[in-house]
Formats: structure tokens, C-alpha cells, sequence
């Protein structure tokens, strides 16, 4: 890991403190800072009017002492006099409501106006730093997204630029209404006027839902993409990106985003996580890094406003587990906690005095450690995943833009499908429909709905040249507008899947509580469906849930059927060889977790990827180059037997035995010629 | 049951499956379509310009092959173009924003404009369709009732509307005044434009509340009406009518509507309710048909979108009970799965893809048997019921609008009488206060707390002549306006129960978990006072909730009395005989389930009605005519001994007994001469 | 206690039963009634047309029956001419619609025409009712605070004179900016049009926040004291105050509006709150008052829209605590139930149809037996407080107005405090930080984080004396814009507590369930930390939560250690000796009931103040000049012993022990000469 650091405000602290911040920054190891973030009403305190002393100071200072800096255009809070003067710039909530100045992602992405000022800005900020050579890298933004309403801007401007994108993708209501299937309820557009933004929570079509999240998706990565060309002009061959939160899948396409820009920023705050889920998230950007690395921009030191204090080693397990991850940065937001503002109890490395304490003592024991370990560590390439999960944000949007199938939980039912490959600890890309599948012997499918037939193609190559597909759910039953097909599914995987999809059904409960008023005895609400089987020679049984699918079998094997219910006996799980490889599918959106371990563990041994079974879960081992690092996230100690054939580099041993203390860590080489 | 078919949306899916769709229609014994509802975009795709072209072809293409057809006006969902040209007909939110195009029942109950425009269509639909000799009924809208916000429109036509009804309910200002009991809080108007409607979350005074609820039930219904005048003038002769789902006590009396209007409507899907629940819906669509019938406009084949997905034969189960209640017609909702909008996943017979799967073999199978028994079975009388539930609509409304009574749970405390009745077989109707009682040997008052005098002296009547009232909680304490009565109660039925109520209090606890915080620990939020006594010579004891009533015993027999709190030592549940007949009152909003099992078997046994112990709850038994229908709702095989005078004609018996398996049915009929 | 009564409404009820009513008062002795309140409709029906004749015959008839009056101002619910004429007096809600008419409570209190208005309608009540002699009280409004939104009003108005209060407090936008500390998220201000009063939900900085609750307090006292003024022109000598509910601290701070106001008037509602947190609110008000004594201006008869209906001898229990408390009057809220209105389920003395029943006799037992008592008992001095806790409305404020410390549960974790004082009978006083230490033995601080020189000043010379100061949770680590300091805590008293206070974190989750959409398992939401140690020779230990505090040891003694994670074997509660006096520092918001009871022994013991261990929690014990009394609040007979120098005067005894049956109440008197 390259770049160790944080976070650093002088335009909030003054400059001051700025030698003594810089010693102390040295002592503990860090040799990158992240500035400017938040800081335009510093920068610019009245419109034209430049003030840039304190960031030319700061960064020379850093310079001297060898501190590298990443500079961030300040766009995601725009200061009081410019949201006064251009009133526009403001977001308008869905119920027509202005925001106000005083938080932050208040503004409209699309508003022509704010991109002019942003657009200034981020030039203005490149012309004026393109001397310092120790900026690495310029961030867009913080944390894309949408406002304190969870939502994107319902103004004017954006409705009239949502009808004029709608325009262009369908080029007539004729088509608009076909494709989104307006024929029911009496839904023909005839003006495109009347297609507004839809509301969270308003009871809107399916399709008027979905492409209103493409189009925010859309806007939000131009917003960033605009900004980043103005610095890759004055500031060429800076890596330019934007840093991005922990909710792995929200409201932009990460995929397209980073494709457009260069390694992904992730904001990772463990506390918020399970280590499954964090894994999960690390998966992620290793994926969009796709050998460009991904830096951890931002991460806790201690306590967030959330949940438990971190015990004193913790957050040395937390950046090893980054580091094997794949991570090339490793900056903790931000250097001193901040006395004042809505994020006063966001603890930063130093406490609100100054007072180097606790956390500074965690963060700086952790970086000289790997600073110290990293002669010997050289350049470890990325860690490399033989399995795959295949995640499709049209897909998600459409279960999010159903109003049956949000329920489907797509994203749950793909973190259980994680958790029983990190439960075995098997390191797993997470990747779009896209990607080169040659890499992996194994291939995941969660509840895709909508299948391409190049993306199918790629499906059906790699399963021919000895690759194993696992397919889960409703998989190819919709079109790209979300609406159902008219053939039945598998939409393009009929024949490698070796089914007919005739449909399905949702288990999951809709009826609100309060629906329920004269229904007596409650309901259940979450049904699950018996299914059972031989896996191999193994017998098995269990429970589908969330959504089952009405499977007609063409070829291959019946693996489980299902025990009640209207599909009683029908097939549940399949399998179908084809090639060299082969298609197992489930056609249930969850299993309960000892069937769908026992079926990972069966796709598993099928693809010849090794697992570990047998370590409990808050072990995790991770190799990357020859190394492998065993991090134990857990308040008790562990013992993990070394092989023959590694040595120890870090951690401690006793007779072949590495000694895991609570949180500790273990680097093991592979031994040469081994 | 003459009519057995399905919702069919030829404007959805063209005209090009319909002679295939006839053919599997007539296969499953289907002899009736319903269509036309939500088409107006394809009827009218601008204004002034039709397009009847598909409806005819498919009314002929039906008629041609011996199927029935029901037209729907397609009101609830007005086209695109018109909310468009006419913004004033799209209703307004209680917060002053109004709705959008994109949904359904978006519209203003009230806007001239738009019941201009309905009635032009409805009269358009009846002119051009007149003619069709196999159009058996005419159905008005879809569901009439609140928008999306659960809401009627709150725009200022409306609002001038509510003042104009208020104006002619009351005279002036002077009587509105002292009726509503505007002198606490200074509450007096002295100007009509003053009266506002209500939002539901306004701390709005009972009577104003009351009053606004009021006002939307006639107008949706003088909506209804409107368009039924339209088409009774060019379709004289043909039923006309609206359906309303399950939800039976909403915002529309449906006493009055359907009074006003032919055989009432109902749709009715089974997984949203328990057993016991779905047969009070039926009870009261049996009552509303008062010997018209009832029709089952909608109901489901498959899984909705909601709970367990149904078992192979519960289909038949849910049809055979629909049968026995008194339905004459079985529509399921909808022939075929859509593809798109907002009911993409409402699981028509049909699949998606056009497939005829597991819904259409439970359809057909249930359909033929019915048709194959049809000849034997005969045109049965509707079920009789010999006890009586008495439902006031005003009553239900004023407790919705009062502050503390919005609590009292009058529809759950309802249906839990109606559940002890269940539970034993007696089939029993639910009436207004206008209905005829001589019919009954057993009426029950749930919680009526607005007695007129006209229904106090026909109870007094029953009473006299041989009936059994049982009455329970608030009885007779407040006037229409939903004030306190100045003289204590039970209004008008001091004498028949024996007893005066003083008052009373209500049990159950209002305060909101938020408003609990320096509340600790958290106090009992249900509250129950014991009782105890003897019901004949059984001694009884148990729990009253939700409400409690402070008795004055005047004559008669005290039953039970209060244990404990205030009301210690107090009458409870007292008996008053009256000439040849008895009343039961107890003072209780709700007793627990085995108290009330004994009351209700206690009044049985009183009024002589026959009633079944011992039978689970979730088997129906059923007379209607000579024919008992036998009804097993569970996944277990049940048995059920068959009467020496009975013989079967269908299901299966062993030895004089009937085996029903997993929703099974059993038809006996009674022999000749017994 | 001098008044006991209730309130009144003639306007309500009209004129025909004040004979029948007074009657029934003087033979429940009922001494005083409270009247005028919500009558302004009925007192001015149009504008300047004013109706006094019907107050003027109630006062009248009350004088000369010997019944005192207490005279309300009728504001809190202006009449429907008033706000129609002049809508800018109708507060607007956050989210920029107006209130409308038809509730209370919906006025906005800046509203210089509202306040024209209330100020002519007090001076008229004044001068017309300046000559009665009975008149023996003035209340102002009622319950002043938020409306039905839980807020207070956001029109136009209220915002510019906002900003304008802004300005006097910060003379510059500089220094505002520097004091809010905005350089933050590019905060700063530019124009004092740009800063608007908060939405509750909003996510504004804490310090405006909390300026924009100031200004709310503010503006409710000044709208109270405007109208006081009036009547102390006109009535001279008459006490006038107003009226708050239990809730003891909102939105305005008490200890300042009293200090411009006579006795404090309470509305308390029993059934509310469990027996401690009830004694608690007495404590409040008794403090208040300081020596001034305060009035129960509103309590319950019976149930009222909540929980459990009372025990027939409750009433009595209650009346006699508040006896013991302090109070000076007794006012029960109201005479009888209204018919109608949102209160007309709350239940007056007598029934709806006014018929005195249940709660008739329990109120006319108690005052009977109260004023039969009152020659013996005489006039009793307040009862003496040795123990005070120490409220600072600033601080609680400022901890709703923190993102994060919004959590921390001031007002629960101050009542746990109170209970482990009350379970010992420890009577309480509840103080601002003014008030005059030296009379108590004990001073308790709960997590104040602002903590003043002049307060800390008055603190030690506190204990120099002799006192001991128990301090709990985050101390003295803010400023008065609720930001933190930029030097360590515990501001102003880290010699007294001798300790410093690096920093602290808060424990308990912020994160909503729906944003735990993919986190599995669910995360635990509240977090404990254990600690243990010796208090004197016990050996203790237990759990802290909510927040605890980085502690660095000074001087004087650790008493417990924090025994897990980050702070692990960190000083948790320390003690430090300092003249004759001592002081115990807690570093947790909370500790663990058994903890805390084990700390409040300890330093009750240290303070030399005298404790009841042993007794039932629903038993007070309470010392009003020479009289112990005794009081059961449970449904179960109680004993206790008698000391040999104390004879009982009201109660039951049997051998030396007096016998309380449930809710049954005892007073005993200290004899002569002991």
C-alpha cells in the first residue's frame, strides 16, 4: 500500500498548527493528505474574489516533508452567496420544496448554471495547482448522490430535461408507450409534458421508475465527468477520480462511473459493516479497480457516530484486511475531529483538543508496521479472484422500480451468496455484465432479470471452455424496460441453463402493517417453500424464499425438486452440462444457508476452486501475490496452522502454529520454489 | 353460480390471441368476460376522436361463441390528454399538491369538469353498445375510493362543495355551531369558508371530521350514480352496478350505494384475508344483495402479490365457499398476466407468456366440476341466515373521527364476534340498522354508539315477539354528530337492556412510543379489568378490553360483573327478558375469546339457532337450499360424518362418512322427504 | 394546600346549572375554580363586540358562594374571525403551508397583529374583572408551546426576525460565522438573509439548531409576559403566571419564564408517568417556585385518553403527594366532560350528562378529608431538598440540536439519576445552575457538556464547604454553540474533579433500520462497556452506555476502571477531595441501575444525608415541615413502622405500624419536643 494518510482542513483549522500537524504526521507514518474537500466558501468567499494562500502553503509545506496531496474540488457543498444569487443551483424536493443553504448535496446536478460554477472552479483549481508535484491525485466531488431526501432534484429544469433524455432514447411517445407497456390502466403518453420524475413513493410505472434512475444515474456521472475533464486538461496524467461511499449499490452505475474515470475512491467505515459485507464492498472496488488498484479515501479511526468503540487493534486488522484486499491507499477521514458542524462527533485521528490520543497511537502503530513490512512486501500484484458474481445495475433498478418485485431484495440474496464463498474464503470478484469472464472458473448469476444475448453468448463461451455457471432466481424475464418478456425465460439461457422459466411468484409479504388492521390471527409474512434432493451423492433439503421460479426441465439433471405448494415436484435446482463446463440453477431467489452452503460447496469442487472450510467466519485469509495474510476479526485469539511450504514474515508463531491474538495479523510468504 | 370467467384486455394485448383465448376460455368453462375497465386511452385516444373498433369485434367474437360479457366504464383512470386539458380534474392532496398522470384514480370525485367527461363516455360506451344481446351487466368505474394518499381531494372545488353541503346539512352557521359543540377550544365559525376539509392527521374536532367523511361518501357515490343514470337510459334492463373490494368498511356507505344500485359487486381475494375474515366479506355482499345475490367481480387464480402461494386445489375450495355464500358470478382477475405497469406481477390464469400453466388447470378443473353439477344442483336460493350483525356506517366513521375513539378497533371487534360465530358454523348476515330483523332469531349490536329511535322500536319489536339482541360496548352514547349525548345512555334502550350507562372509558392506550421517552419502563399499553359471574349455570370469568362501560343496573339479571379498577363490584354483562324474547348486554368493547365463545354460545342456545361445536375453525360447512357444502381450508385431510337424511353428490365418503383431503369439498344434499 | 377545585366552562354549558353545579362543588369541597380559558369565541364573537355577561354572573355567583376564581386568558385558541381577518397570525408549518382554524395552539407567537390582539383582549379581561374579589389568580394562555406539528411557526415573519435576533447576538456575520463555527462543509454566511430557522428534520449544523431553539424559547416567554404585563397594570398584587404541562422540559425554559412569573402553575396528568418521574416533575416545580410554592393547575379525576382506569382511592394518593410535594392548589381539569370537541373523551369530575358518579366521590373523599385535616396541619412549609440535580435547558438543547449527541438520551439518563434518589426517599430538588447551592448537601451534574465559570466558581466553593458534587457523563466539553472546546474537559473543572476529559464517545447507534438493508445479522444497537472497581471497601463493578469519557487521572482516587475495549483499564469513576467537601466523577452517561445505586449510596453516605433503604419503590415517604407523610401507590397493602416520635394523625395503625391498604396514605407528626 502506497499511500497512507488522511484528511486535512486548514481552511477550518487555520494554519497554525500546520508545522506541528506535519510532525506529528510524520511520526506516525503518513505520507499522503487529502484537501480542498468542502472548502469553496474558503476558496472563493464571494463570487471571483480568490483566496488560495492557505491551499499553497499547505501543500508546499506538505511538499517539503515529503507528504504527497490529493486535492478535491469542493463542489458538494456550495457556499451561501452562490446558492443566494443563483437560487436554481438549489434542489427541489419531490413535493416541490426548495432546499435551503446549511448542509451539504443540496444542489441540482443538472442545473446548467452550477455546472458553469463548478466547471470554473475545477478549473480554476487545476491552473492553479498544476506546479505542485507532490499532488497524486485530484477527487470530484464527495460521495455522489442524492440529497438529505434520499432523492435526486424534482425541478423544472430537470422534468424538462428528463422528457428531452426520454426523447432521445425512444424518439416517439409511440414508441415510449409501447416499450413501457402503457396500455394497462390507460397510461398512453400523449404530450412528452405529461412524463414527470417520479416520486419514491409515488405508485408509478415500473418503467417510468427505472429510466428515471438511469437518467439521475446518468447525470450524476456527467456532473463528475465534466469536472474531470477540465482538470485532465491543465493537470494531465494526475489520476482524476471521485470518491465514493460504502453503499456498494445506489443510485449511479459504478461500472460506467469509473469506467470514465481512474482508480475508485471508496469511503469505508468498517463499524457500519459486518466483515462479510465490508468484504463485500472491497470486492467491489477491487472489480472496478480491474487492475488499476482501488485507494481507500476515507476511513474511521475510532468510534463513527455508530455502534462500538473499536478495540485498540482493531484498526490494524481492518487496514491489513484492505491492504490484501487490493488497496493502494489507505486515508483515514481526517486528521483532528472537527469542533463544530454536523459532523462534530466524527472522530478523527487527533481528538477536538489537538491531543494525540488513542487513535492516533492505533493509526500510528498500523502504518509503521506496514511501512516497516514493505521492503520486504515489494509490490504484491492485485489478489486474484477465481470466482465471480455477476452484479447488473439495470437489474437492480428494475427490482427497485417494481412494485412487486422490490421486495425481492436483490441485494440480500447477493451478500448470502457472498457470505457462503467468504465463509470458505474464497475471494470473489464482483463484476458487471461486461466483464471478461475468462478469468474465473466460476461465474454467479443473482437474480439477473434482464439477460443480453452478448452478455448470454459470453455465458454459454465460458461454460463451453470448461467453466461453471451458478444461477439463482428470476433470471432473463424481462426486457430492458422492465416489463416481462412475452417469451418465457431463461431469456437467451434456455439451452445452457437446460429450463424453461414459465414464470414465478413472490413469497414475500407486501401488506403493511397497518393493512392489517381486521386480520386476526396476523400473518406470516416471510413464506418459505420445501425443496429437496441429492447434490451428487449427497441428500439435502431445505427452504426457498423471497420469489420461486415455475421451472419446466428440458435436459440435463434434476438436482432438488420442490415439496409443496402449487410447484410441488417440479424442479427447483438443475443442472446442465455443456462443453467442458457446466450450469447448475436455482430457481429461488434465497435458500436457507446450510442448502445454499452446501450448493456453493458443490459449484465449488465442480469449478476446482480450493476453499477453507472449517475456520470460523471473522478468520479471514486472503492471498495476494505469494503472500497470504490470515486477519483475525475477532475479540478472542485464534490459531491457524502454517504450511510447510510458507514462512512467517509477520505476526507471531508457536511450533508451525501461527498465534492469532484478538485482531491480530499473520503475513505468511510462500517459500521460494514451492 | 351462472357466471364463471375473467377480466380481458383486448385494448392490452390486440386482437391477435383472440380466437386462441376463446378456445382456451371455453375449454375451462368459462362463459363470462369482463372488459373495458382502464381502457379510456385506447377508446379516446384524443378527445372527440373514438375508437370502438377492438371493443366490438371482441363483444361479437364473445357473443359468437356463446360467452357473456360485463362492460366497465373506464373512469378510474383517466387518459393523459385529458388531465392535461383539464388540470382542475386531477385531485389535490391534503398538503395542497395535486396528483400527476401515471397511476390510477387520480381524479376529483367532485370536479364538474370531469364528471362532465364521464358521462359523456359512459353514454358513448351505452349508445354504441346497446345493441349486444350478450352484455349481462354494466359496471361503473373500478374500486371507487381514495386516491394513493388514502385521501379524497382536497381542492378548493371540493372544499367550496363541503361548504355548500354543510350549509344545506345545517341551515346556518347558528345551528352548525351548537350541533358540532364548537364552544371548547373556541371553535365557533362565523363564516362558512372557514369549514375546511380535514387531513387525516389534523387534531380536527369529531364532528367536522365526521361531517367530511360524510361528504366524500356521496360524492363518490353521486359520482357512481351518475354514470349508472347515463347507462339505464340507452341499456334499460341490463344489471348495472360498481365493484368494491374486500375492504368492506371504507369510505363509501355501502348500504346506500348499493341500494341505489343492482346486484352488488365484490372483489375478493382470498390470500389478503383468513377464512373467517373472507366469509364476513361475503356475509356482507350477501346482506348488500338482499336477495339479489352477489357477484364475485374479481378474484385471484394464482399468488398475488402477496403471502403463500396456494395450493393445487385451493382454487376450488375458495370457489365452492364463494358458491355456498350466495354468489352468482365467479370472475377471476385477469385472463392473463401482464407484462408491464404497476400489476405486472398480478398473476393472471394465464402466464406472462400466454402459457397455460398450474392457474389455468386449477381454473379449468374447478370450473368444469362446477358446470358438471350445475344440472343437479339447480338455481339454489341464497343461504339464510338466522342471526345478524348490525353494521352502522355512521358509527364506524365517528369512531374513525374521534381523538381517543379512533382506538376503539370497532372493525377488529367486529369480526371477532363475527370469528365466534364463525367458528361454529352459524352462518350470519351482516345488515344495516335499516334491515329488516323479523328474518332473525338473533340480532348482535357491536359497539353501535349512535341508536335512532326507528331502530330502537323494531329492536324493541324483535325482542317482543321472540328475538334475541346481544349487544356489546359503547351502545347508544352519542348523537349523529359524534358528541356525547346529554342524557346518559344506552339511548333509546334503557328499557330492553335494563340498565343505564353512565359512561364509560376506554382501555387501550394512545401514547405514541416516541412521546414514551423519560417514561420508564415503558408502561402496559393494552389494558384488561377482569370479570367474572355465572351465564346460566356456568360460572364464567375472563378479560375485558378496549373499552368498558359504567353500568346502572335497573332490572333484569346481572350476569358478570368487574373484578377490579373504578368499575369494581359493577354489573358487567346483564340479561333483560321483554316479552317473549331476551337482550344481552355486555359492557365491554371486547371480551377475551373464551368468554366471548361462551357468551355467543349462551345467546345461541337462547335464540335456538343450531350451531356446530367442535369442527376446526378452518373447515366451512355451508347450507344453501337442500344443499350442505362441506369445505376443508387446510393441508390436512379432514372427516366429516354425513347425516343419515343427507346423501352425496360430490367429494367422497367412506362408510357414511365424508373425506375431505387438503382443500377438499364435500356436496350433500338433503334427502327428499326429510 | 389552600385551592382545591377545578376548571370551569360556562361559556360551554351555559348558564342554567351554575346553581345545581355550585352546589355540588361546595358539598365536594371544592374551593376554587379556573375559568376563561378557550372562551375568547365566546367572549368577542365578532371583532370589538364583546359578551362578558356570562363571566361576569359565574364570578359573581362563585363570590358569593365563597369560591375563589382563577381568571385564564383565552389566547391559546384564537377564534375563526380573528385568523380569517388577519391569516398572518396563523402559524406557518416547516414545511410552508399555514395552519388552519379548527384546533389550538395554531397562532404564531411573533406575530405582532396575534400579539396586538392577546395584549387588548388581557387588558380588557383586566379592567373588566379588576374589581372582584375573589379573583385570586391570573393564568396566561395554555400549555404554550408547539403546535400540532411539534413546532413552532416558520412564516416569513418569524424568519426575519430571526435574523434579526441573530444580529444583536453576533454584532457581524463574521463573528457568527467564527462562533458556529462554519467553515465546515463551506458553511459560512454571506448575507443574514441566508439563515432560516431549522425543520426539525433537517440536517443543519447543531449551532443553529440550537440558536433557532434560543429564539424559539425566547419568543414564547416574551409572547407570556407581554400579556402578564397588561394584567399587572390592571390588577396589581395578583399573582399571574401560566400554566405547562408535565412535560418538564421542552421548548421553554422554565427557570427563566417563572423568574418573570408568579407561582408556577403544572398541569399533571398521573397516569402519564410512572410514581418517580411524576415526583420528579414536582420536584421541578417546587424548585421553581423557590419558596414560592407552586399549583397543580390541571390534574386527572380518572382515566383519561390513557392506560389503566384508577383505583377508586388513586386520586386521593395523588392529591396528597402533591400535597407533600409542595403544592399550594389542587385544580382538577374539569368540572365535567364535554360532549363534544377533541377533549371530549378526557373525563371531568362529573359525567357527560352530569351526573356525579365515580369520580365525584373520589374527588370529594380526598378534598373533604384534606380540609378536615387543614386546622391541624396548618400552614405547612415547603418541604427541604438536601440532594439537587442541576438541569441546564442549554445543554439539552443543545444535545437535541447535535447530529449525534441528539441520541444521547439527556432527559432519560437525568431520570435514572432522579429513581435512584427517589427508590431511597431522597427528596430532590431540580435546579438551574443559578440557583444557590448552599443550601444542599449534595449537587448532582448530569452530562452538562456547558459548563460556566461563574457556575464551576460556585461549585467549588461548594464543596470547599463541605458538599460533594456527583458528575456524570460528558461534562463541560462545549461552548455555548454547542461545539466542542478546543481545549480538553471538563472546562472550568478539571482541579475540582481532577481529571481531564480528552474526549469521550457516544455508544448508542444512530442507524434506522431500513438503512440495515443489507447488513446481516442485524447489528446490536446498544452498546455496554464494562467497568469495575471498589466504592470505600465494596468491590463493584458493571456496565456503562450511551457515552463515555476519555479519561486522563489528575489527583484523588480511582475508584472504578473501564475493563474492555478502546478505554480498557482507563479510569471510569474517580473521586477527589477538596477542602471539606468531595467530589465523585463518573465518566458515563449511564451506568447500570445496581451501579448506580451502589455510586448514589455512596456519595448520600459522603454527603451525610439520610436514605430509606428497604422500602417498596411505590411508597413515598416525604417530610413537609414536622410531617412525615406516607403514601401507597400500589394495589397491595403496605406496613410501616412508626418511630416512637411520631404520632400518627390520619391512617391506620396497628402496634406502632402504620397499615396503608392499597393506595391508602398515612401522615404522622413529630411530637413535641423531639
Amino acid at each position: 500500500m502506497r499511500y497512507l494518510g488522511c484528511a486535512y482542513y486548514p481552511e477550518y483549522w487555520g494554519m497554525n498548527r500546520l508545522r506541528e500537524d506535519i510532525r506529528l504526521m510524520l511520526d506516525a507514518g503518513i505520507n499522503t493528505v487529502r484537501m480542498g474537500e468542502f472548502a469553496w466558501c474558503r476558496l472563493e468567499p464571494e463570487e471571483g474574489v480568490y483566496n488560495f494562500d492557505w491551499l499553497h502553503e499547505s501543500i508546499a509545506a506538505f511538499g517539503a516533508s515529503g507528504i504527497n496531496v490529493v486535492i478535491c474540488t469542493p463542489t458538494a457543498a456550495p457556499p451561501a452567496w452562490l446558492t443566494s444569487v443563483y437560487p436554481e443551483t438549489l434542489a427541489v424536493r419531490a413535493d416541490g420544496r426548495r432546499l435551503t443553504h446549511g448542509a451539504r448535496r443540496h444542489y441540482c446536478f443538472t442545473s446548467p448554471e452550477y455546472r458553469r460554477h463548478c466547471g470554473r472552479m475545477a478549473a480554476k483549481l487545476a491552473v492553479e495547482l498544476a506546479g505542485y508535484g507532490n499532488i497524486i491525485a485530484w477527487q470530484i466531488d464527495n460521495e455522489l448522490g442524492p440529497n438529505e431526501d434520499g432523492a435526486l432534484c424534482h425541478c423544472e429544469g430537470c422534468q424538462a430535461r428528463f422528457q428531452g433524455w426520454l426523447q432521445k432514447r425512444y424518439g416517439s411517445l409511440t414508441e415510449l408507450n409501447r416499450k413501457w407497456g402503457t396500455g394497462f390502466w390507460s397510461m398512453d403518453y400523449s404530450d412528452w409534458r405529461q412524463i414527470r420524475l417520479t416520486d419514491a413513493r409515488a405508485w408509478a410505472a415500473p418503467s417510468r421508475k427505472l429510466d428515471a434512475k438511469r437518467f439521475a444515474a446518468e447525470m450524476i456521472a456527467d456532473f463528475a465527468i465534466e469536472q474531470a475533464s477540465s482538470i485532465r486538461e491543465y493537470c494531465p496524467g494526475i489520476p482524476v477520480s471521485t470518491n465514493c461511499d460504502g453503499t456498494i449499490f445506489g443510485m449511479t452505475d459504478y461500472f460506467q462511473l469509473f469506467d470514465r474515470l481512474d482508480a475508485p475512491f471508496l469511503d469505508l467505515y468498517f463499524d457500519l459493516y459486518t466483515m462479510d459485507v465490508s468484504a463485500m464492498v472491497k470486492h467491489v472496488y477491487r472489480s472496478l479497480g480491474s487492475g488499476r488498484g482501488f485507494w481507500v479515501t476515507e476511513t474511521g479511526a475510532g468510534a463513527l457516530d455508530h455502534g462500538r468503540p473499536p478495540h485498540p487493534d482493531q484498526f490494524k486488522a481492518w487496514m491489513w484486511s484492505s491492504y490484501a484486499h487490493g488497496a493502494d491507499a489507505y486515508l483515514v477521514f481526517r486528521w483532528r475531529t472537527c469542533l463544530s458542524g454536523q459532523e462534530q462527533d466524527l472522530q478523527g485521528i487527533l481528538e477536538h483538543s489537538g491531543h494525540a490520543g488513542h487513535r492516533y497511537q492505533a493509526v500510528k502503530n498500523s502504518f509503521i508496521e506496514l511501512r516497516d513490512l514493505r521492503a520486504e512486501l515489494g509490490e504484491l500484484p492485485p489478489p486474484c479472484a477465481k470466482a465471480a458474481i455477476v452484479h447488473d445495475y439495470q437489474t437492480m433498478w428494475g427490482y427497485e422500480a417494481s412494485v412487486v418485485g422490490n421486495d425481492l431484495q436483490y441485494l440480500p440474496n447477493m451478500s448470502f451468496l457472498h457470505k457462503a464463498l467468504y465463509k470458505k474464503n474464497v475471494l470473489t470478484d464482483i463484476v458487471s455484465p461486461n466483464a471478461d469472464l475468462s478469468r474465473y472458473r466460476l461465474v454467479i448469476l443473482p437474480s439477473l432479470m434482464m439477460i443480453g444475448a452478448d452478455f448470454a453468448n459470453r455465458l454459454h463461451a465460458f461454460v463451453e471452455s470448461g467453466g461453471v455457471v451458478m444461477a439463482q432466481g428470476q433470471i432473463g424475464l424481462r426486457d430492458l424496460q422492465d416489463n416481462y418478456l412475452i417469451n418465457r425465460g431463461p431469456d437467451h439461457l434456455q439451452d445452457l441453463l437446460g429450463v424453461y422459466l414459465n414464470g414465478g411468484m413472490y413469497l414475500h409479504s407486501q401488506v403493511a402493517p397497518d393493512e392489517a388492521i381486521y386480520l386476526h390471527p396476523p400473518r406470516k409474512r416471510d413464506v418459505e417453500i420445501k425443496l429437496q434432493g441429492m447434490m451428487g451423492s449427497r441428500p439435502v433439503n431445505g427452504t426457498a424464499a423471497v420469489w420461486v421460479g415455475d421451472l419446466e426441465f428440458i435436459s440435463g439433471e434434476v438436482l432438488l425438486r420442490f415439496s409443496e405448494d402449487t410447484y410441488q415436484g417440479q424442479p427447483a435446482v438443475v443442472l446442465k452440462k455443456t462443453g467442458r463446463g457446466a450450469a447448475v440453477y436455482a430457481a429461488a431467489a434465497r435458500l436457507d444457508e446450510n442448502l445454499l452452503d452446501a450448493l456453493v460447496e458443490y459449484v465449488l469442487s465442480m469449478a476446482g476452486i480450493r476453499f477453507l472450510a472449517g475456520l470460523p467466519i471473522y478468520v479471514e485469509v486472503i492471498r495476494r501475490g505469494g503472500v497470504t495474510f490470515i486477519i483475525n476479526h475477532r475479540d478472542e485469539e485464534i490459531r491457524y496452522p502454517i504450511d510447510a511450504c510458507q514462512s512467517l514474515i509477520a505476526g507471531v508463531a508457536e511450533n508451525g502454529t501461527a498465534v492469532l491474538k484478538p485482531y491480530g495479523v499473520c503475513l505468511l510468504r510462500d517459500n521460494p520454489n514451492t
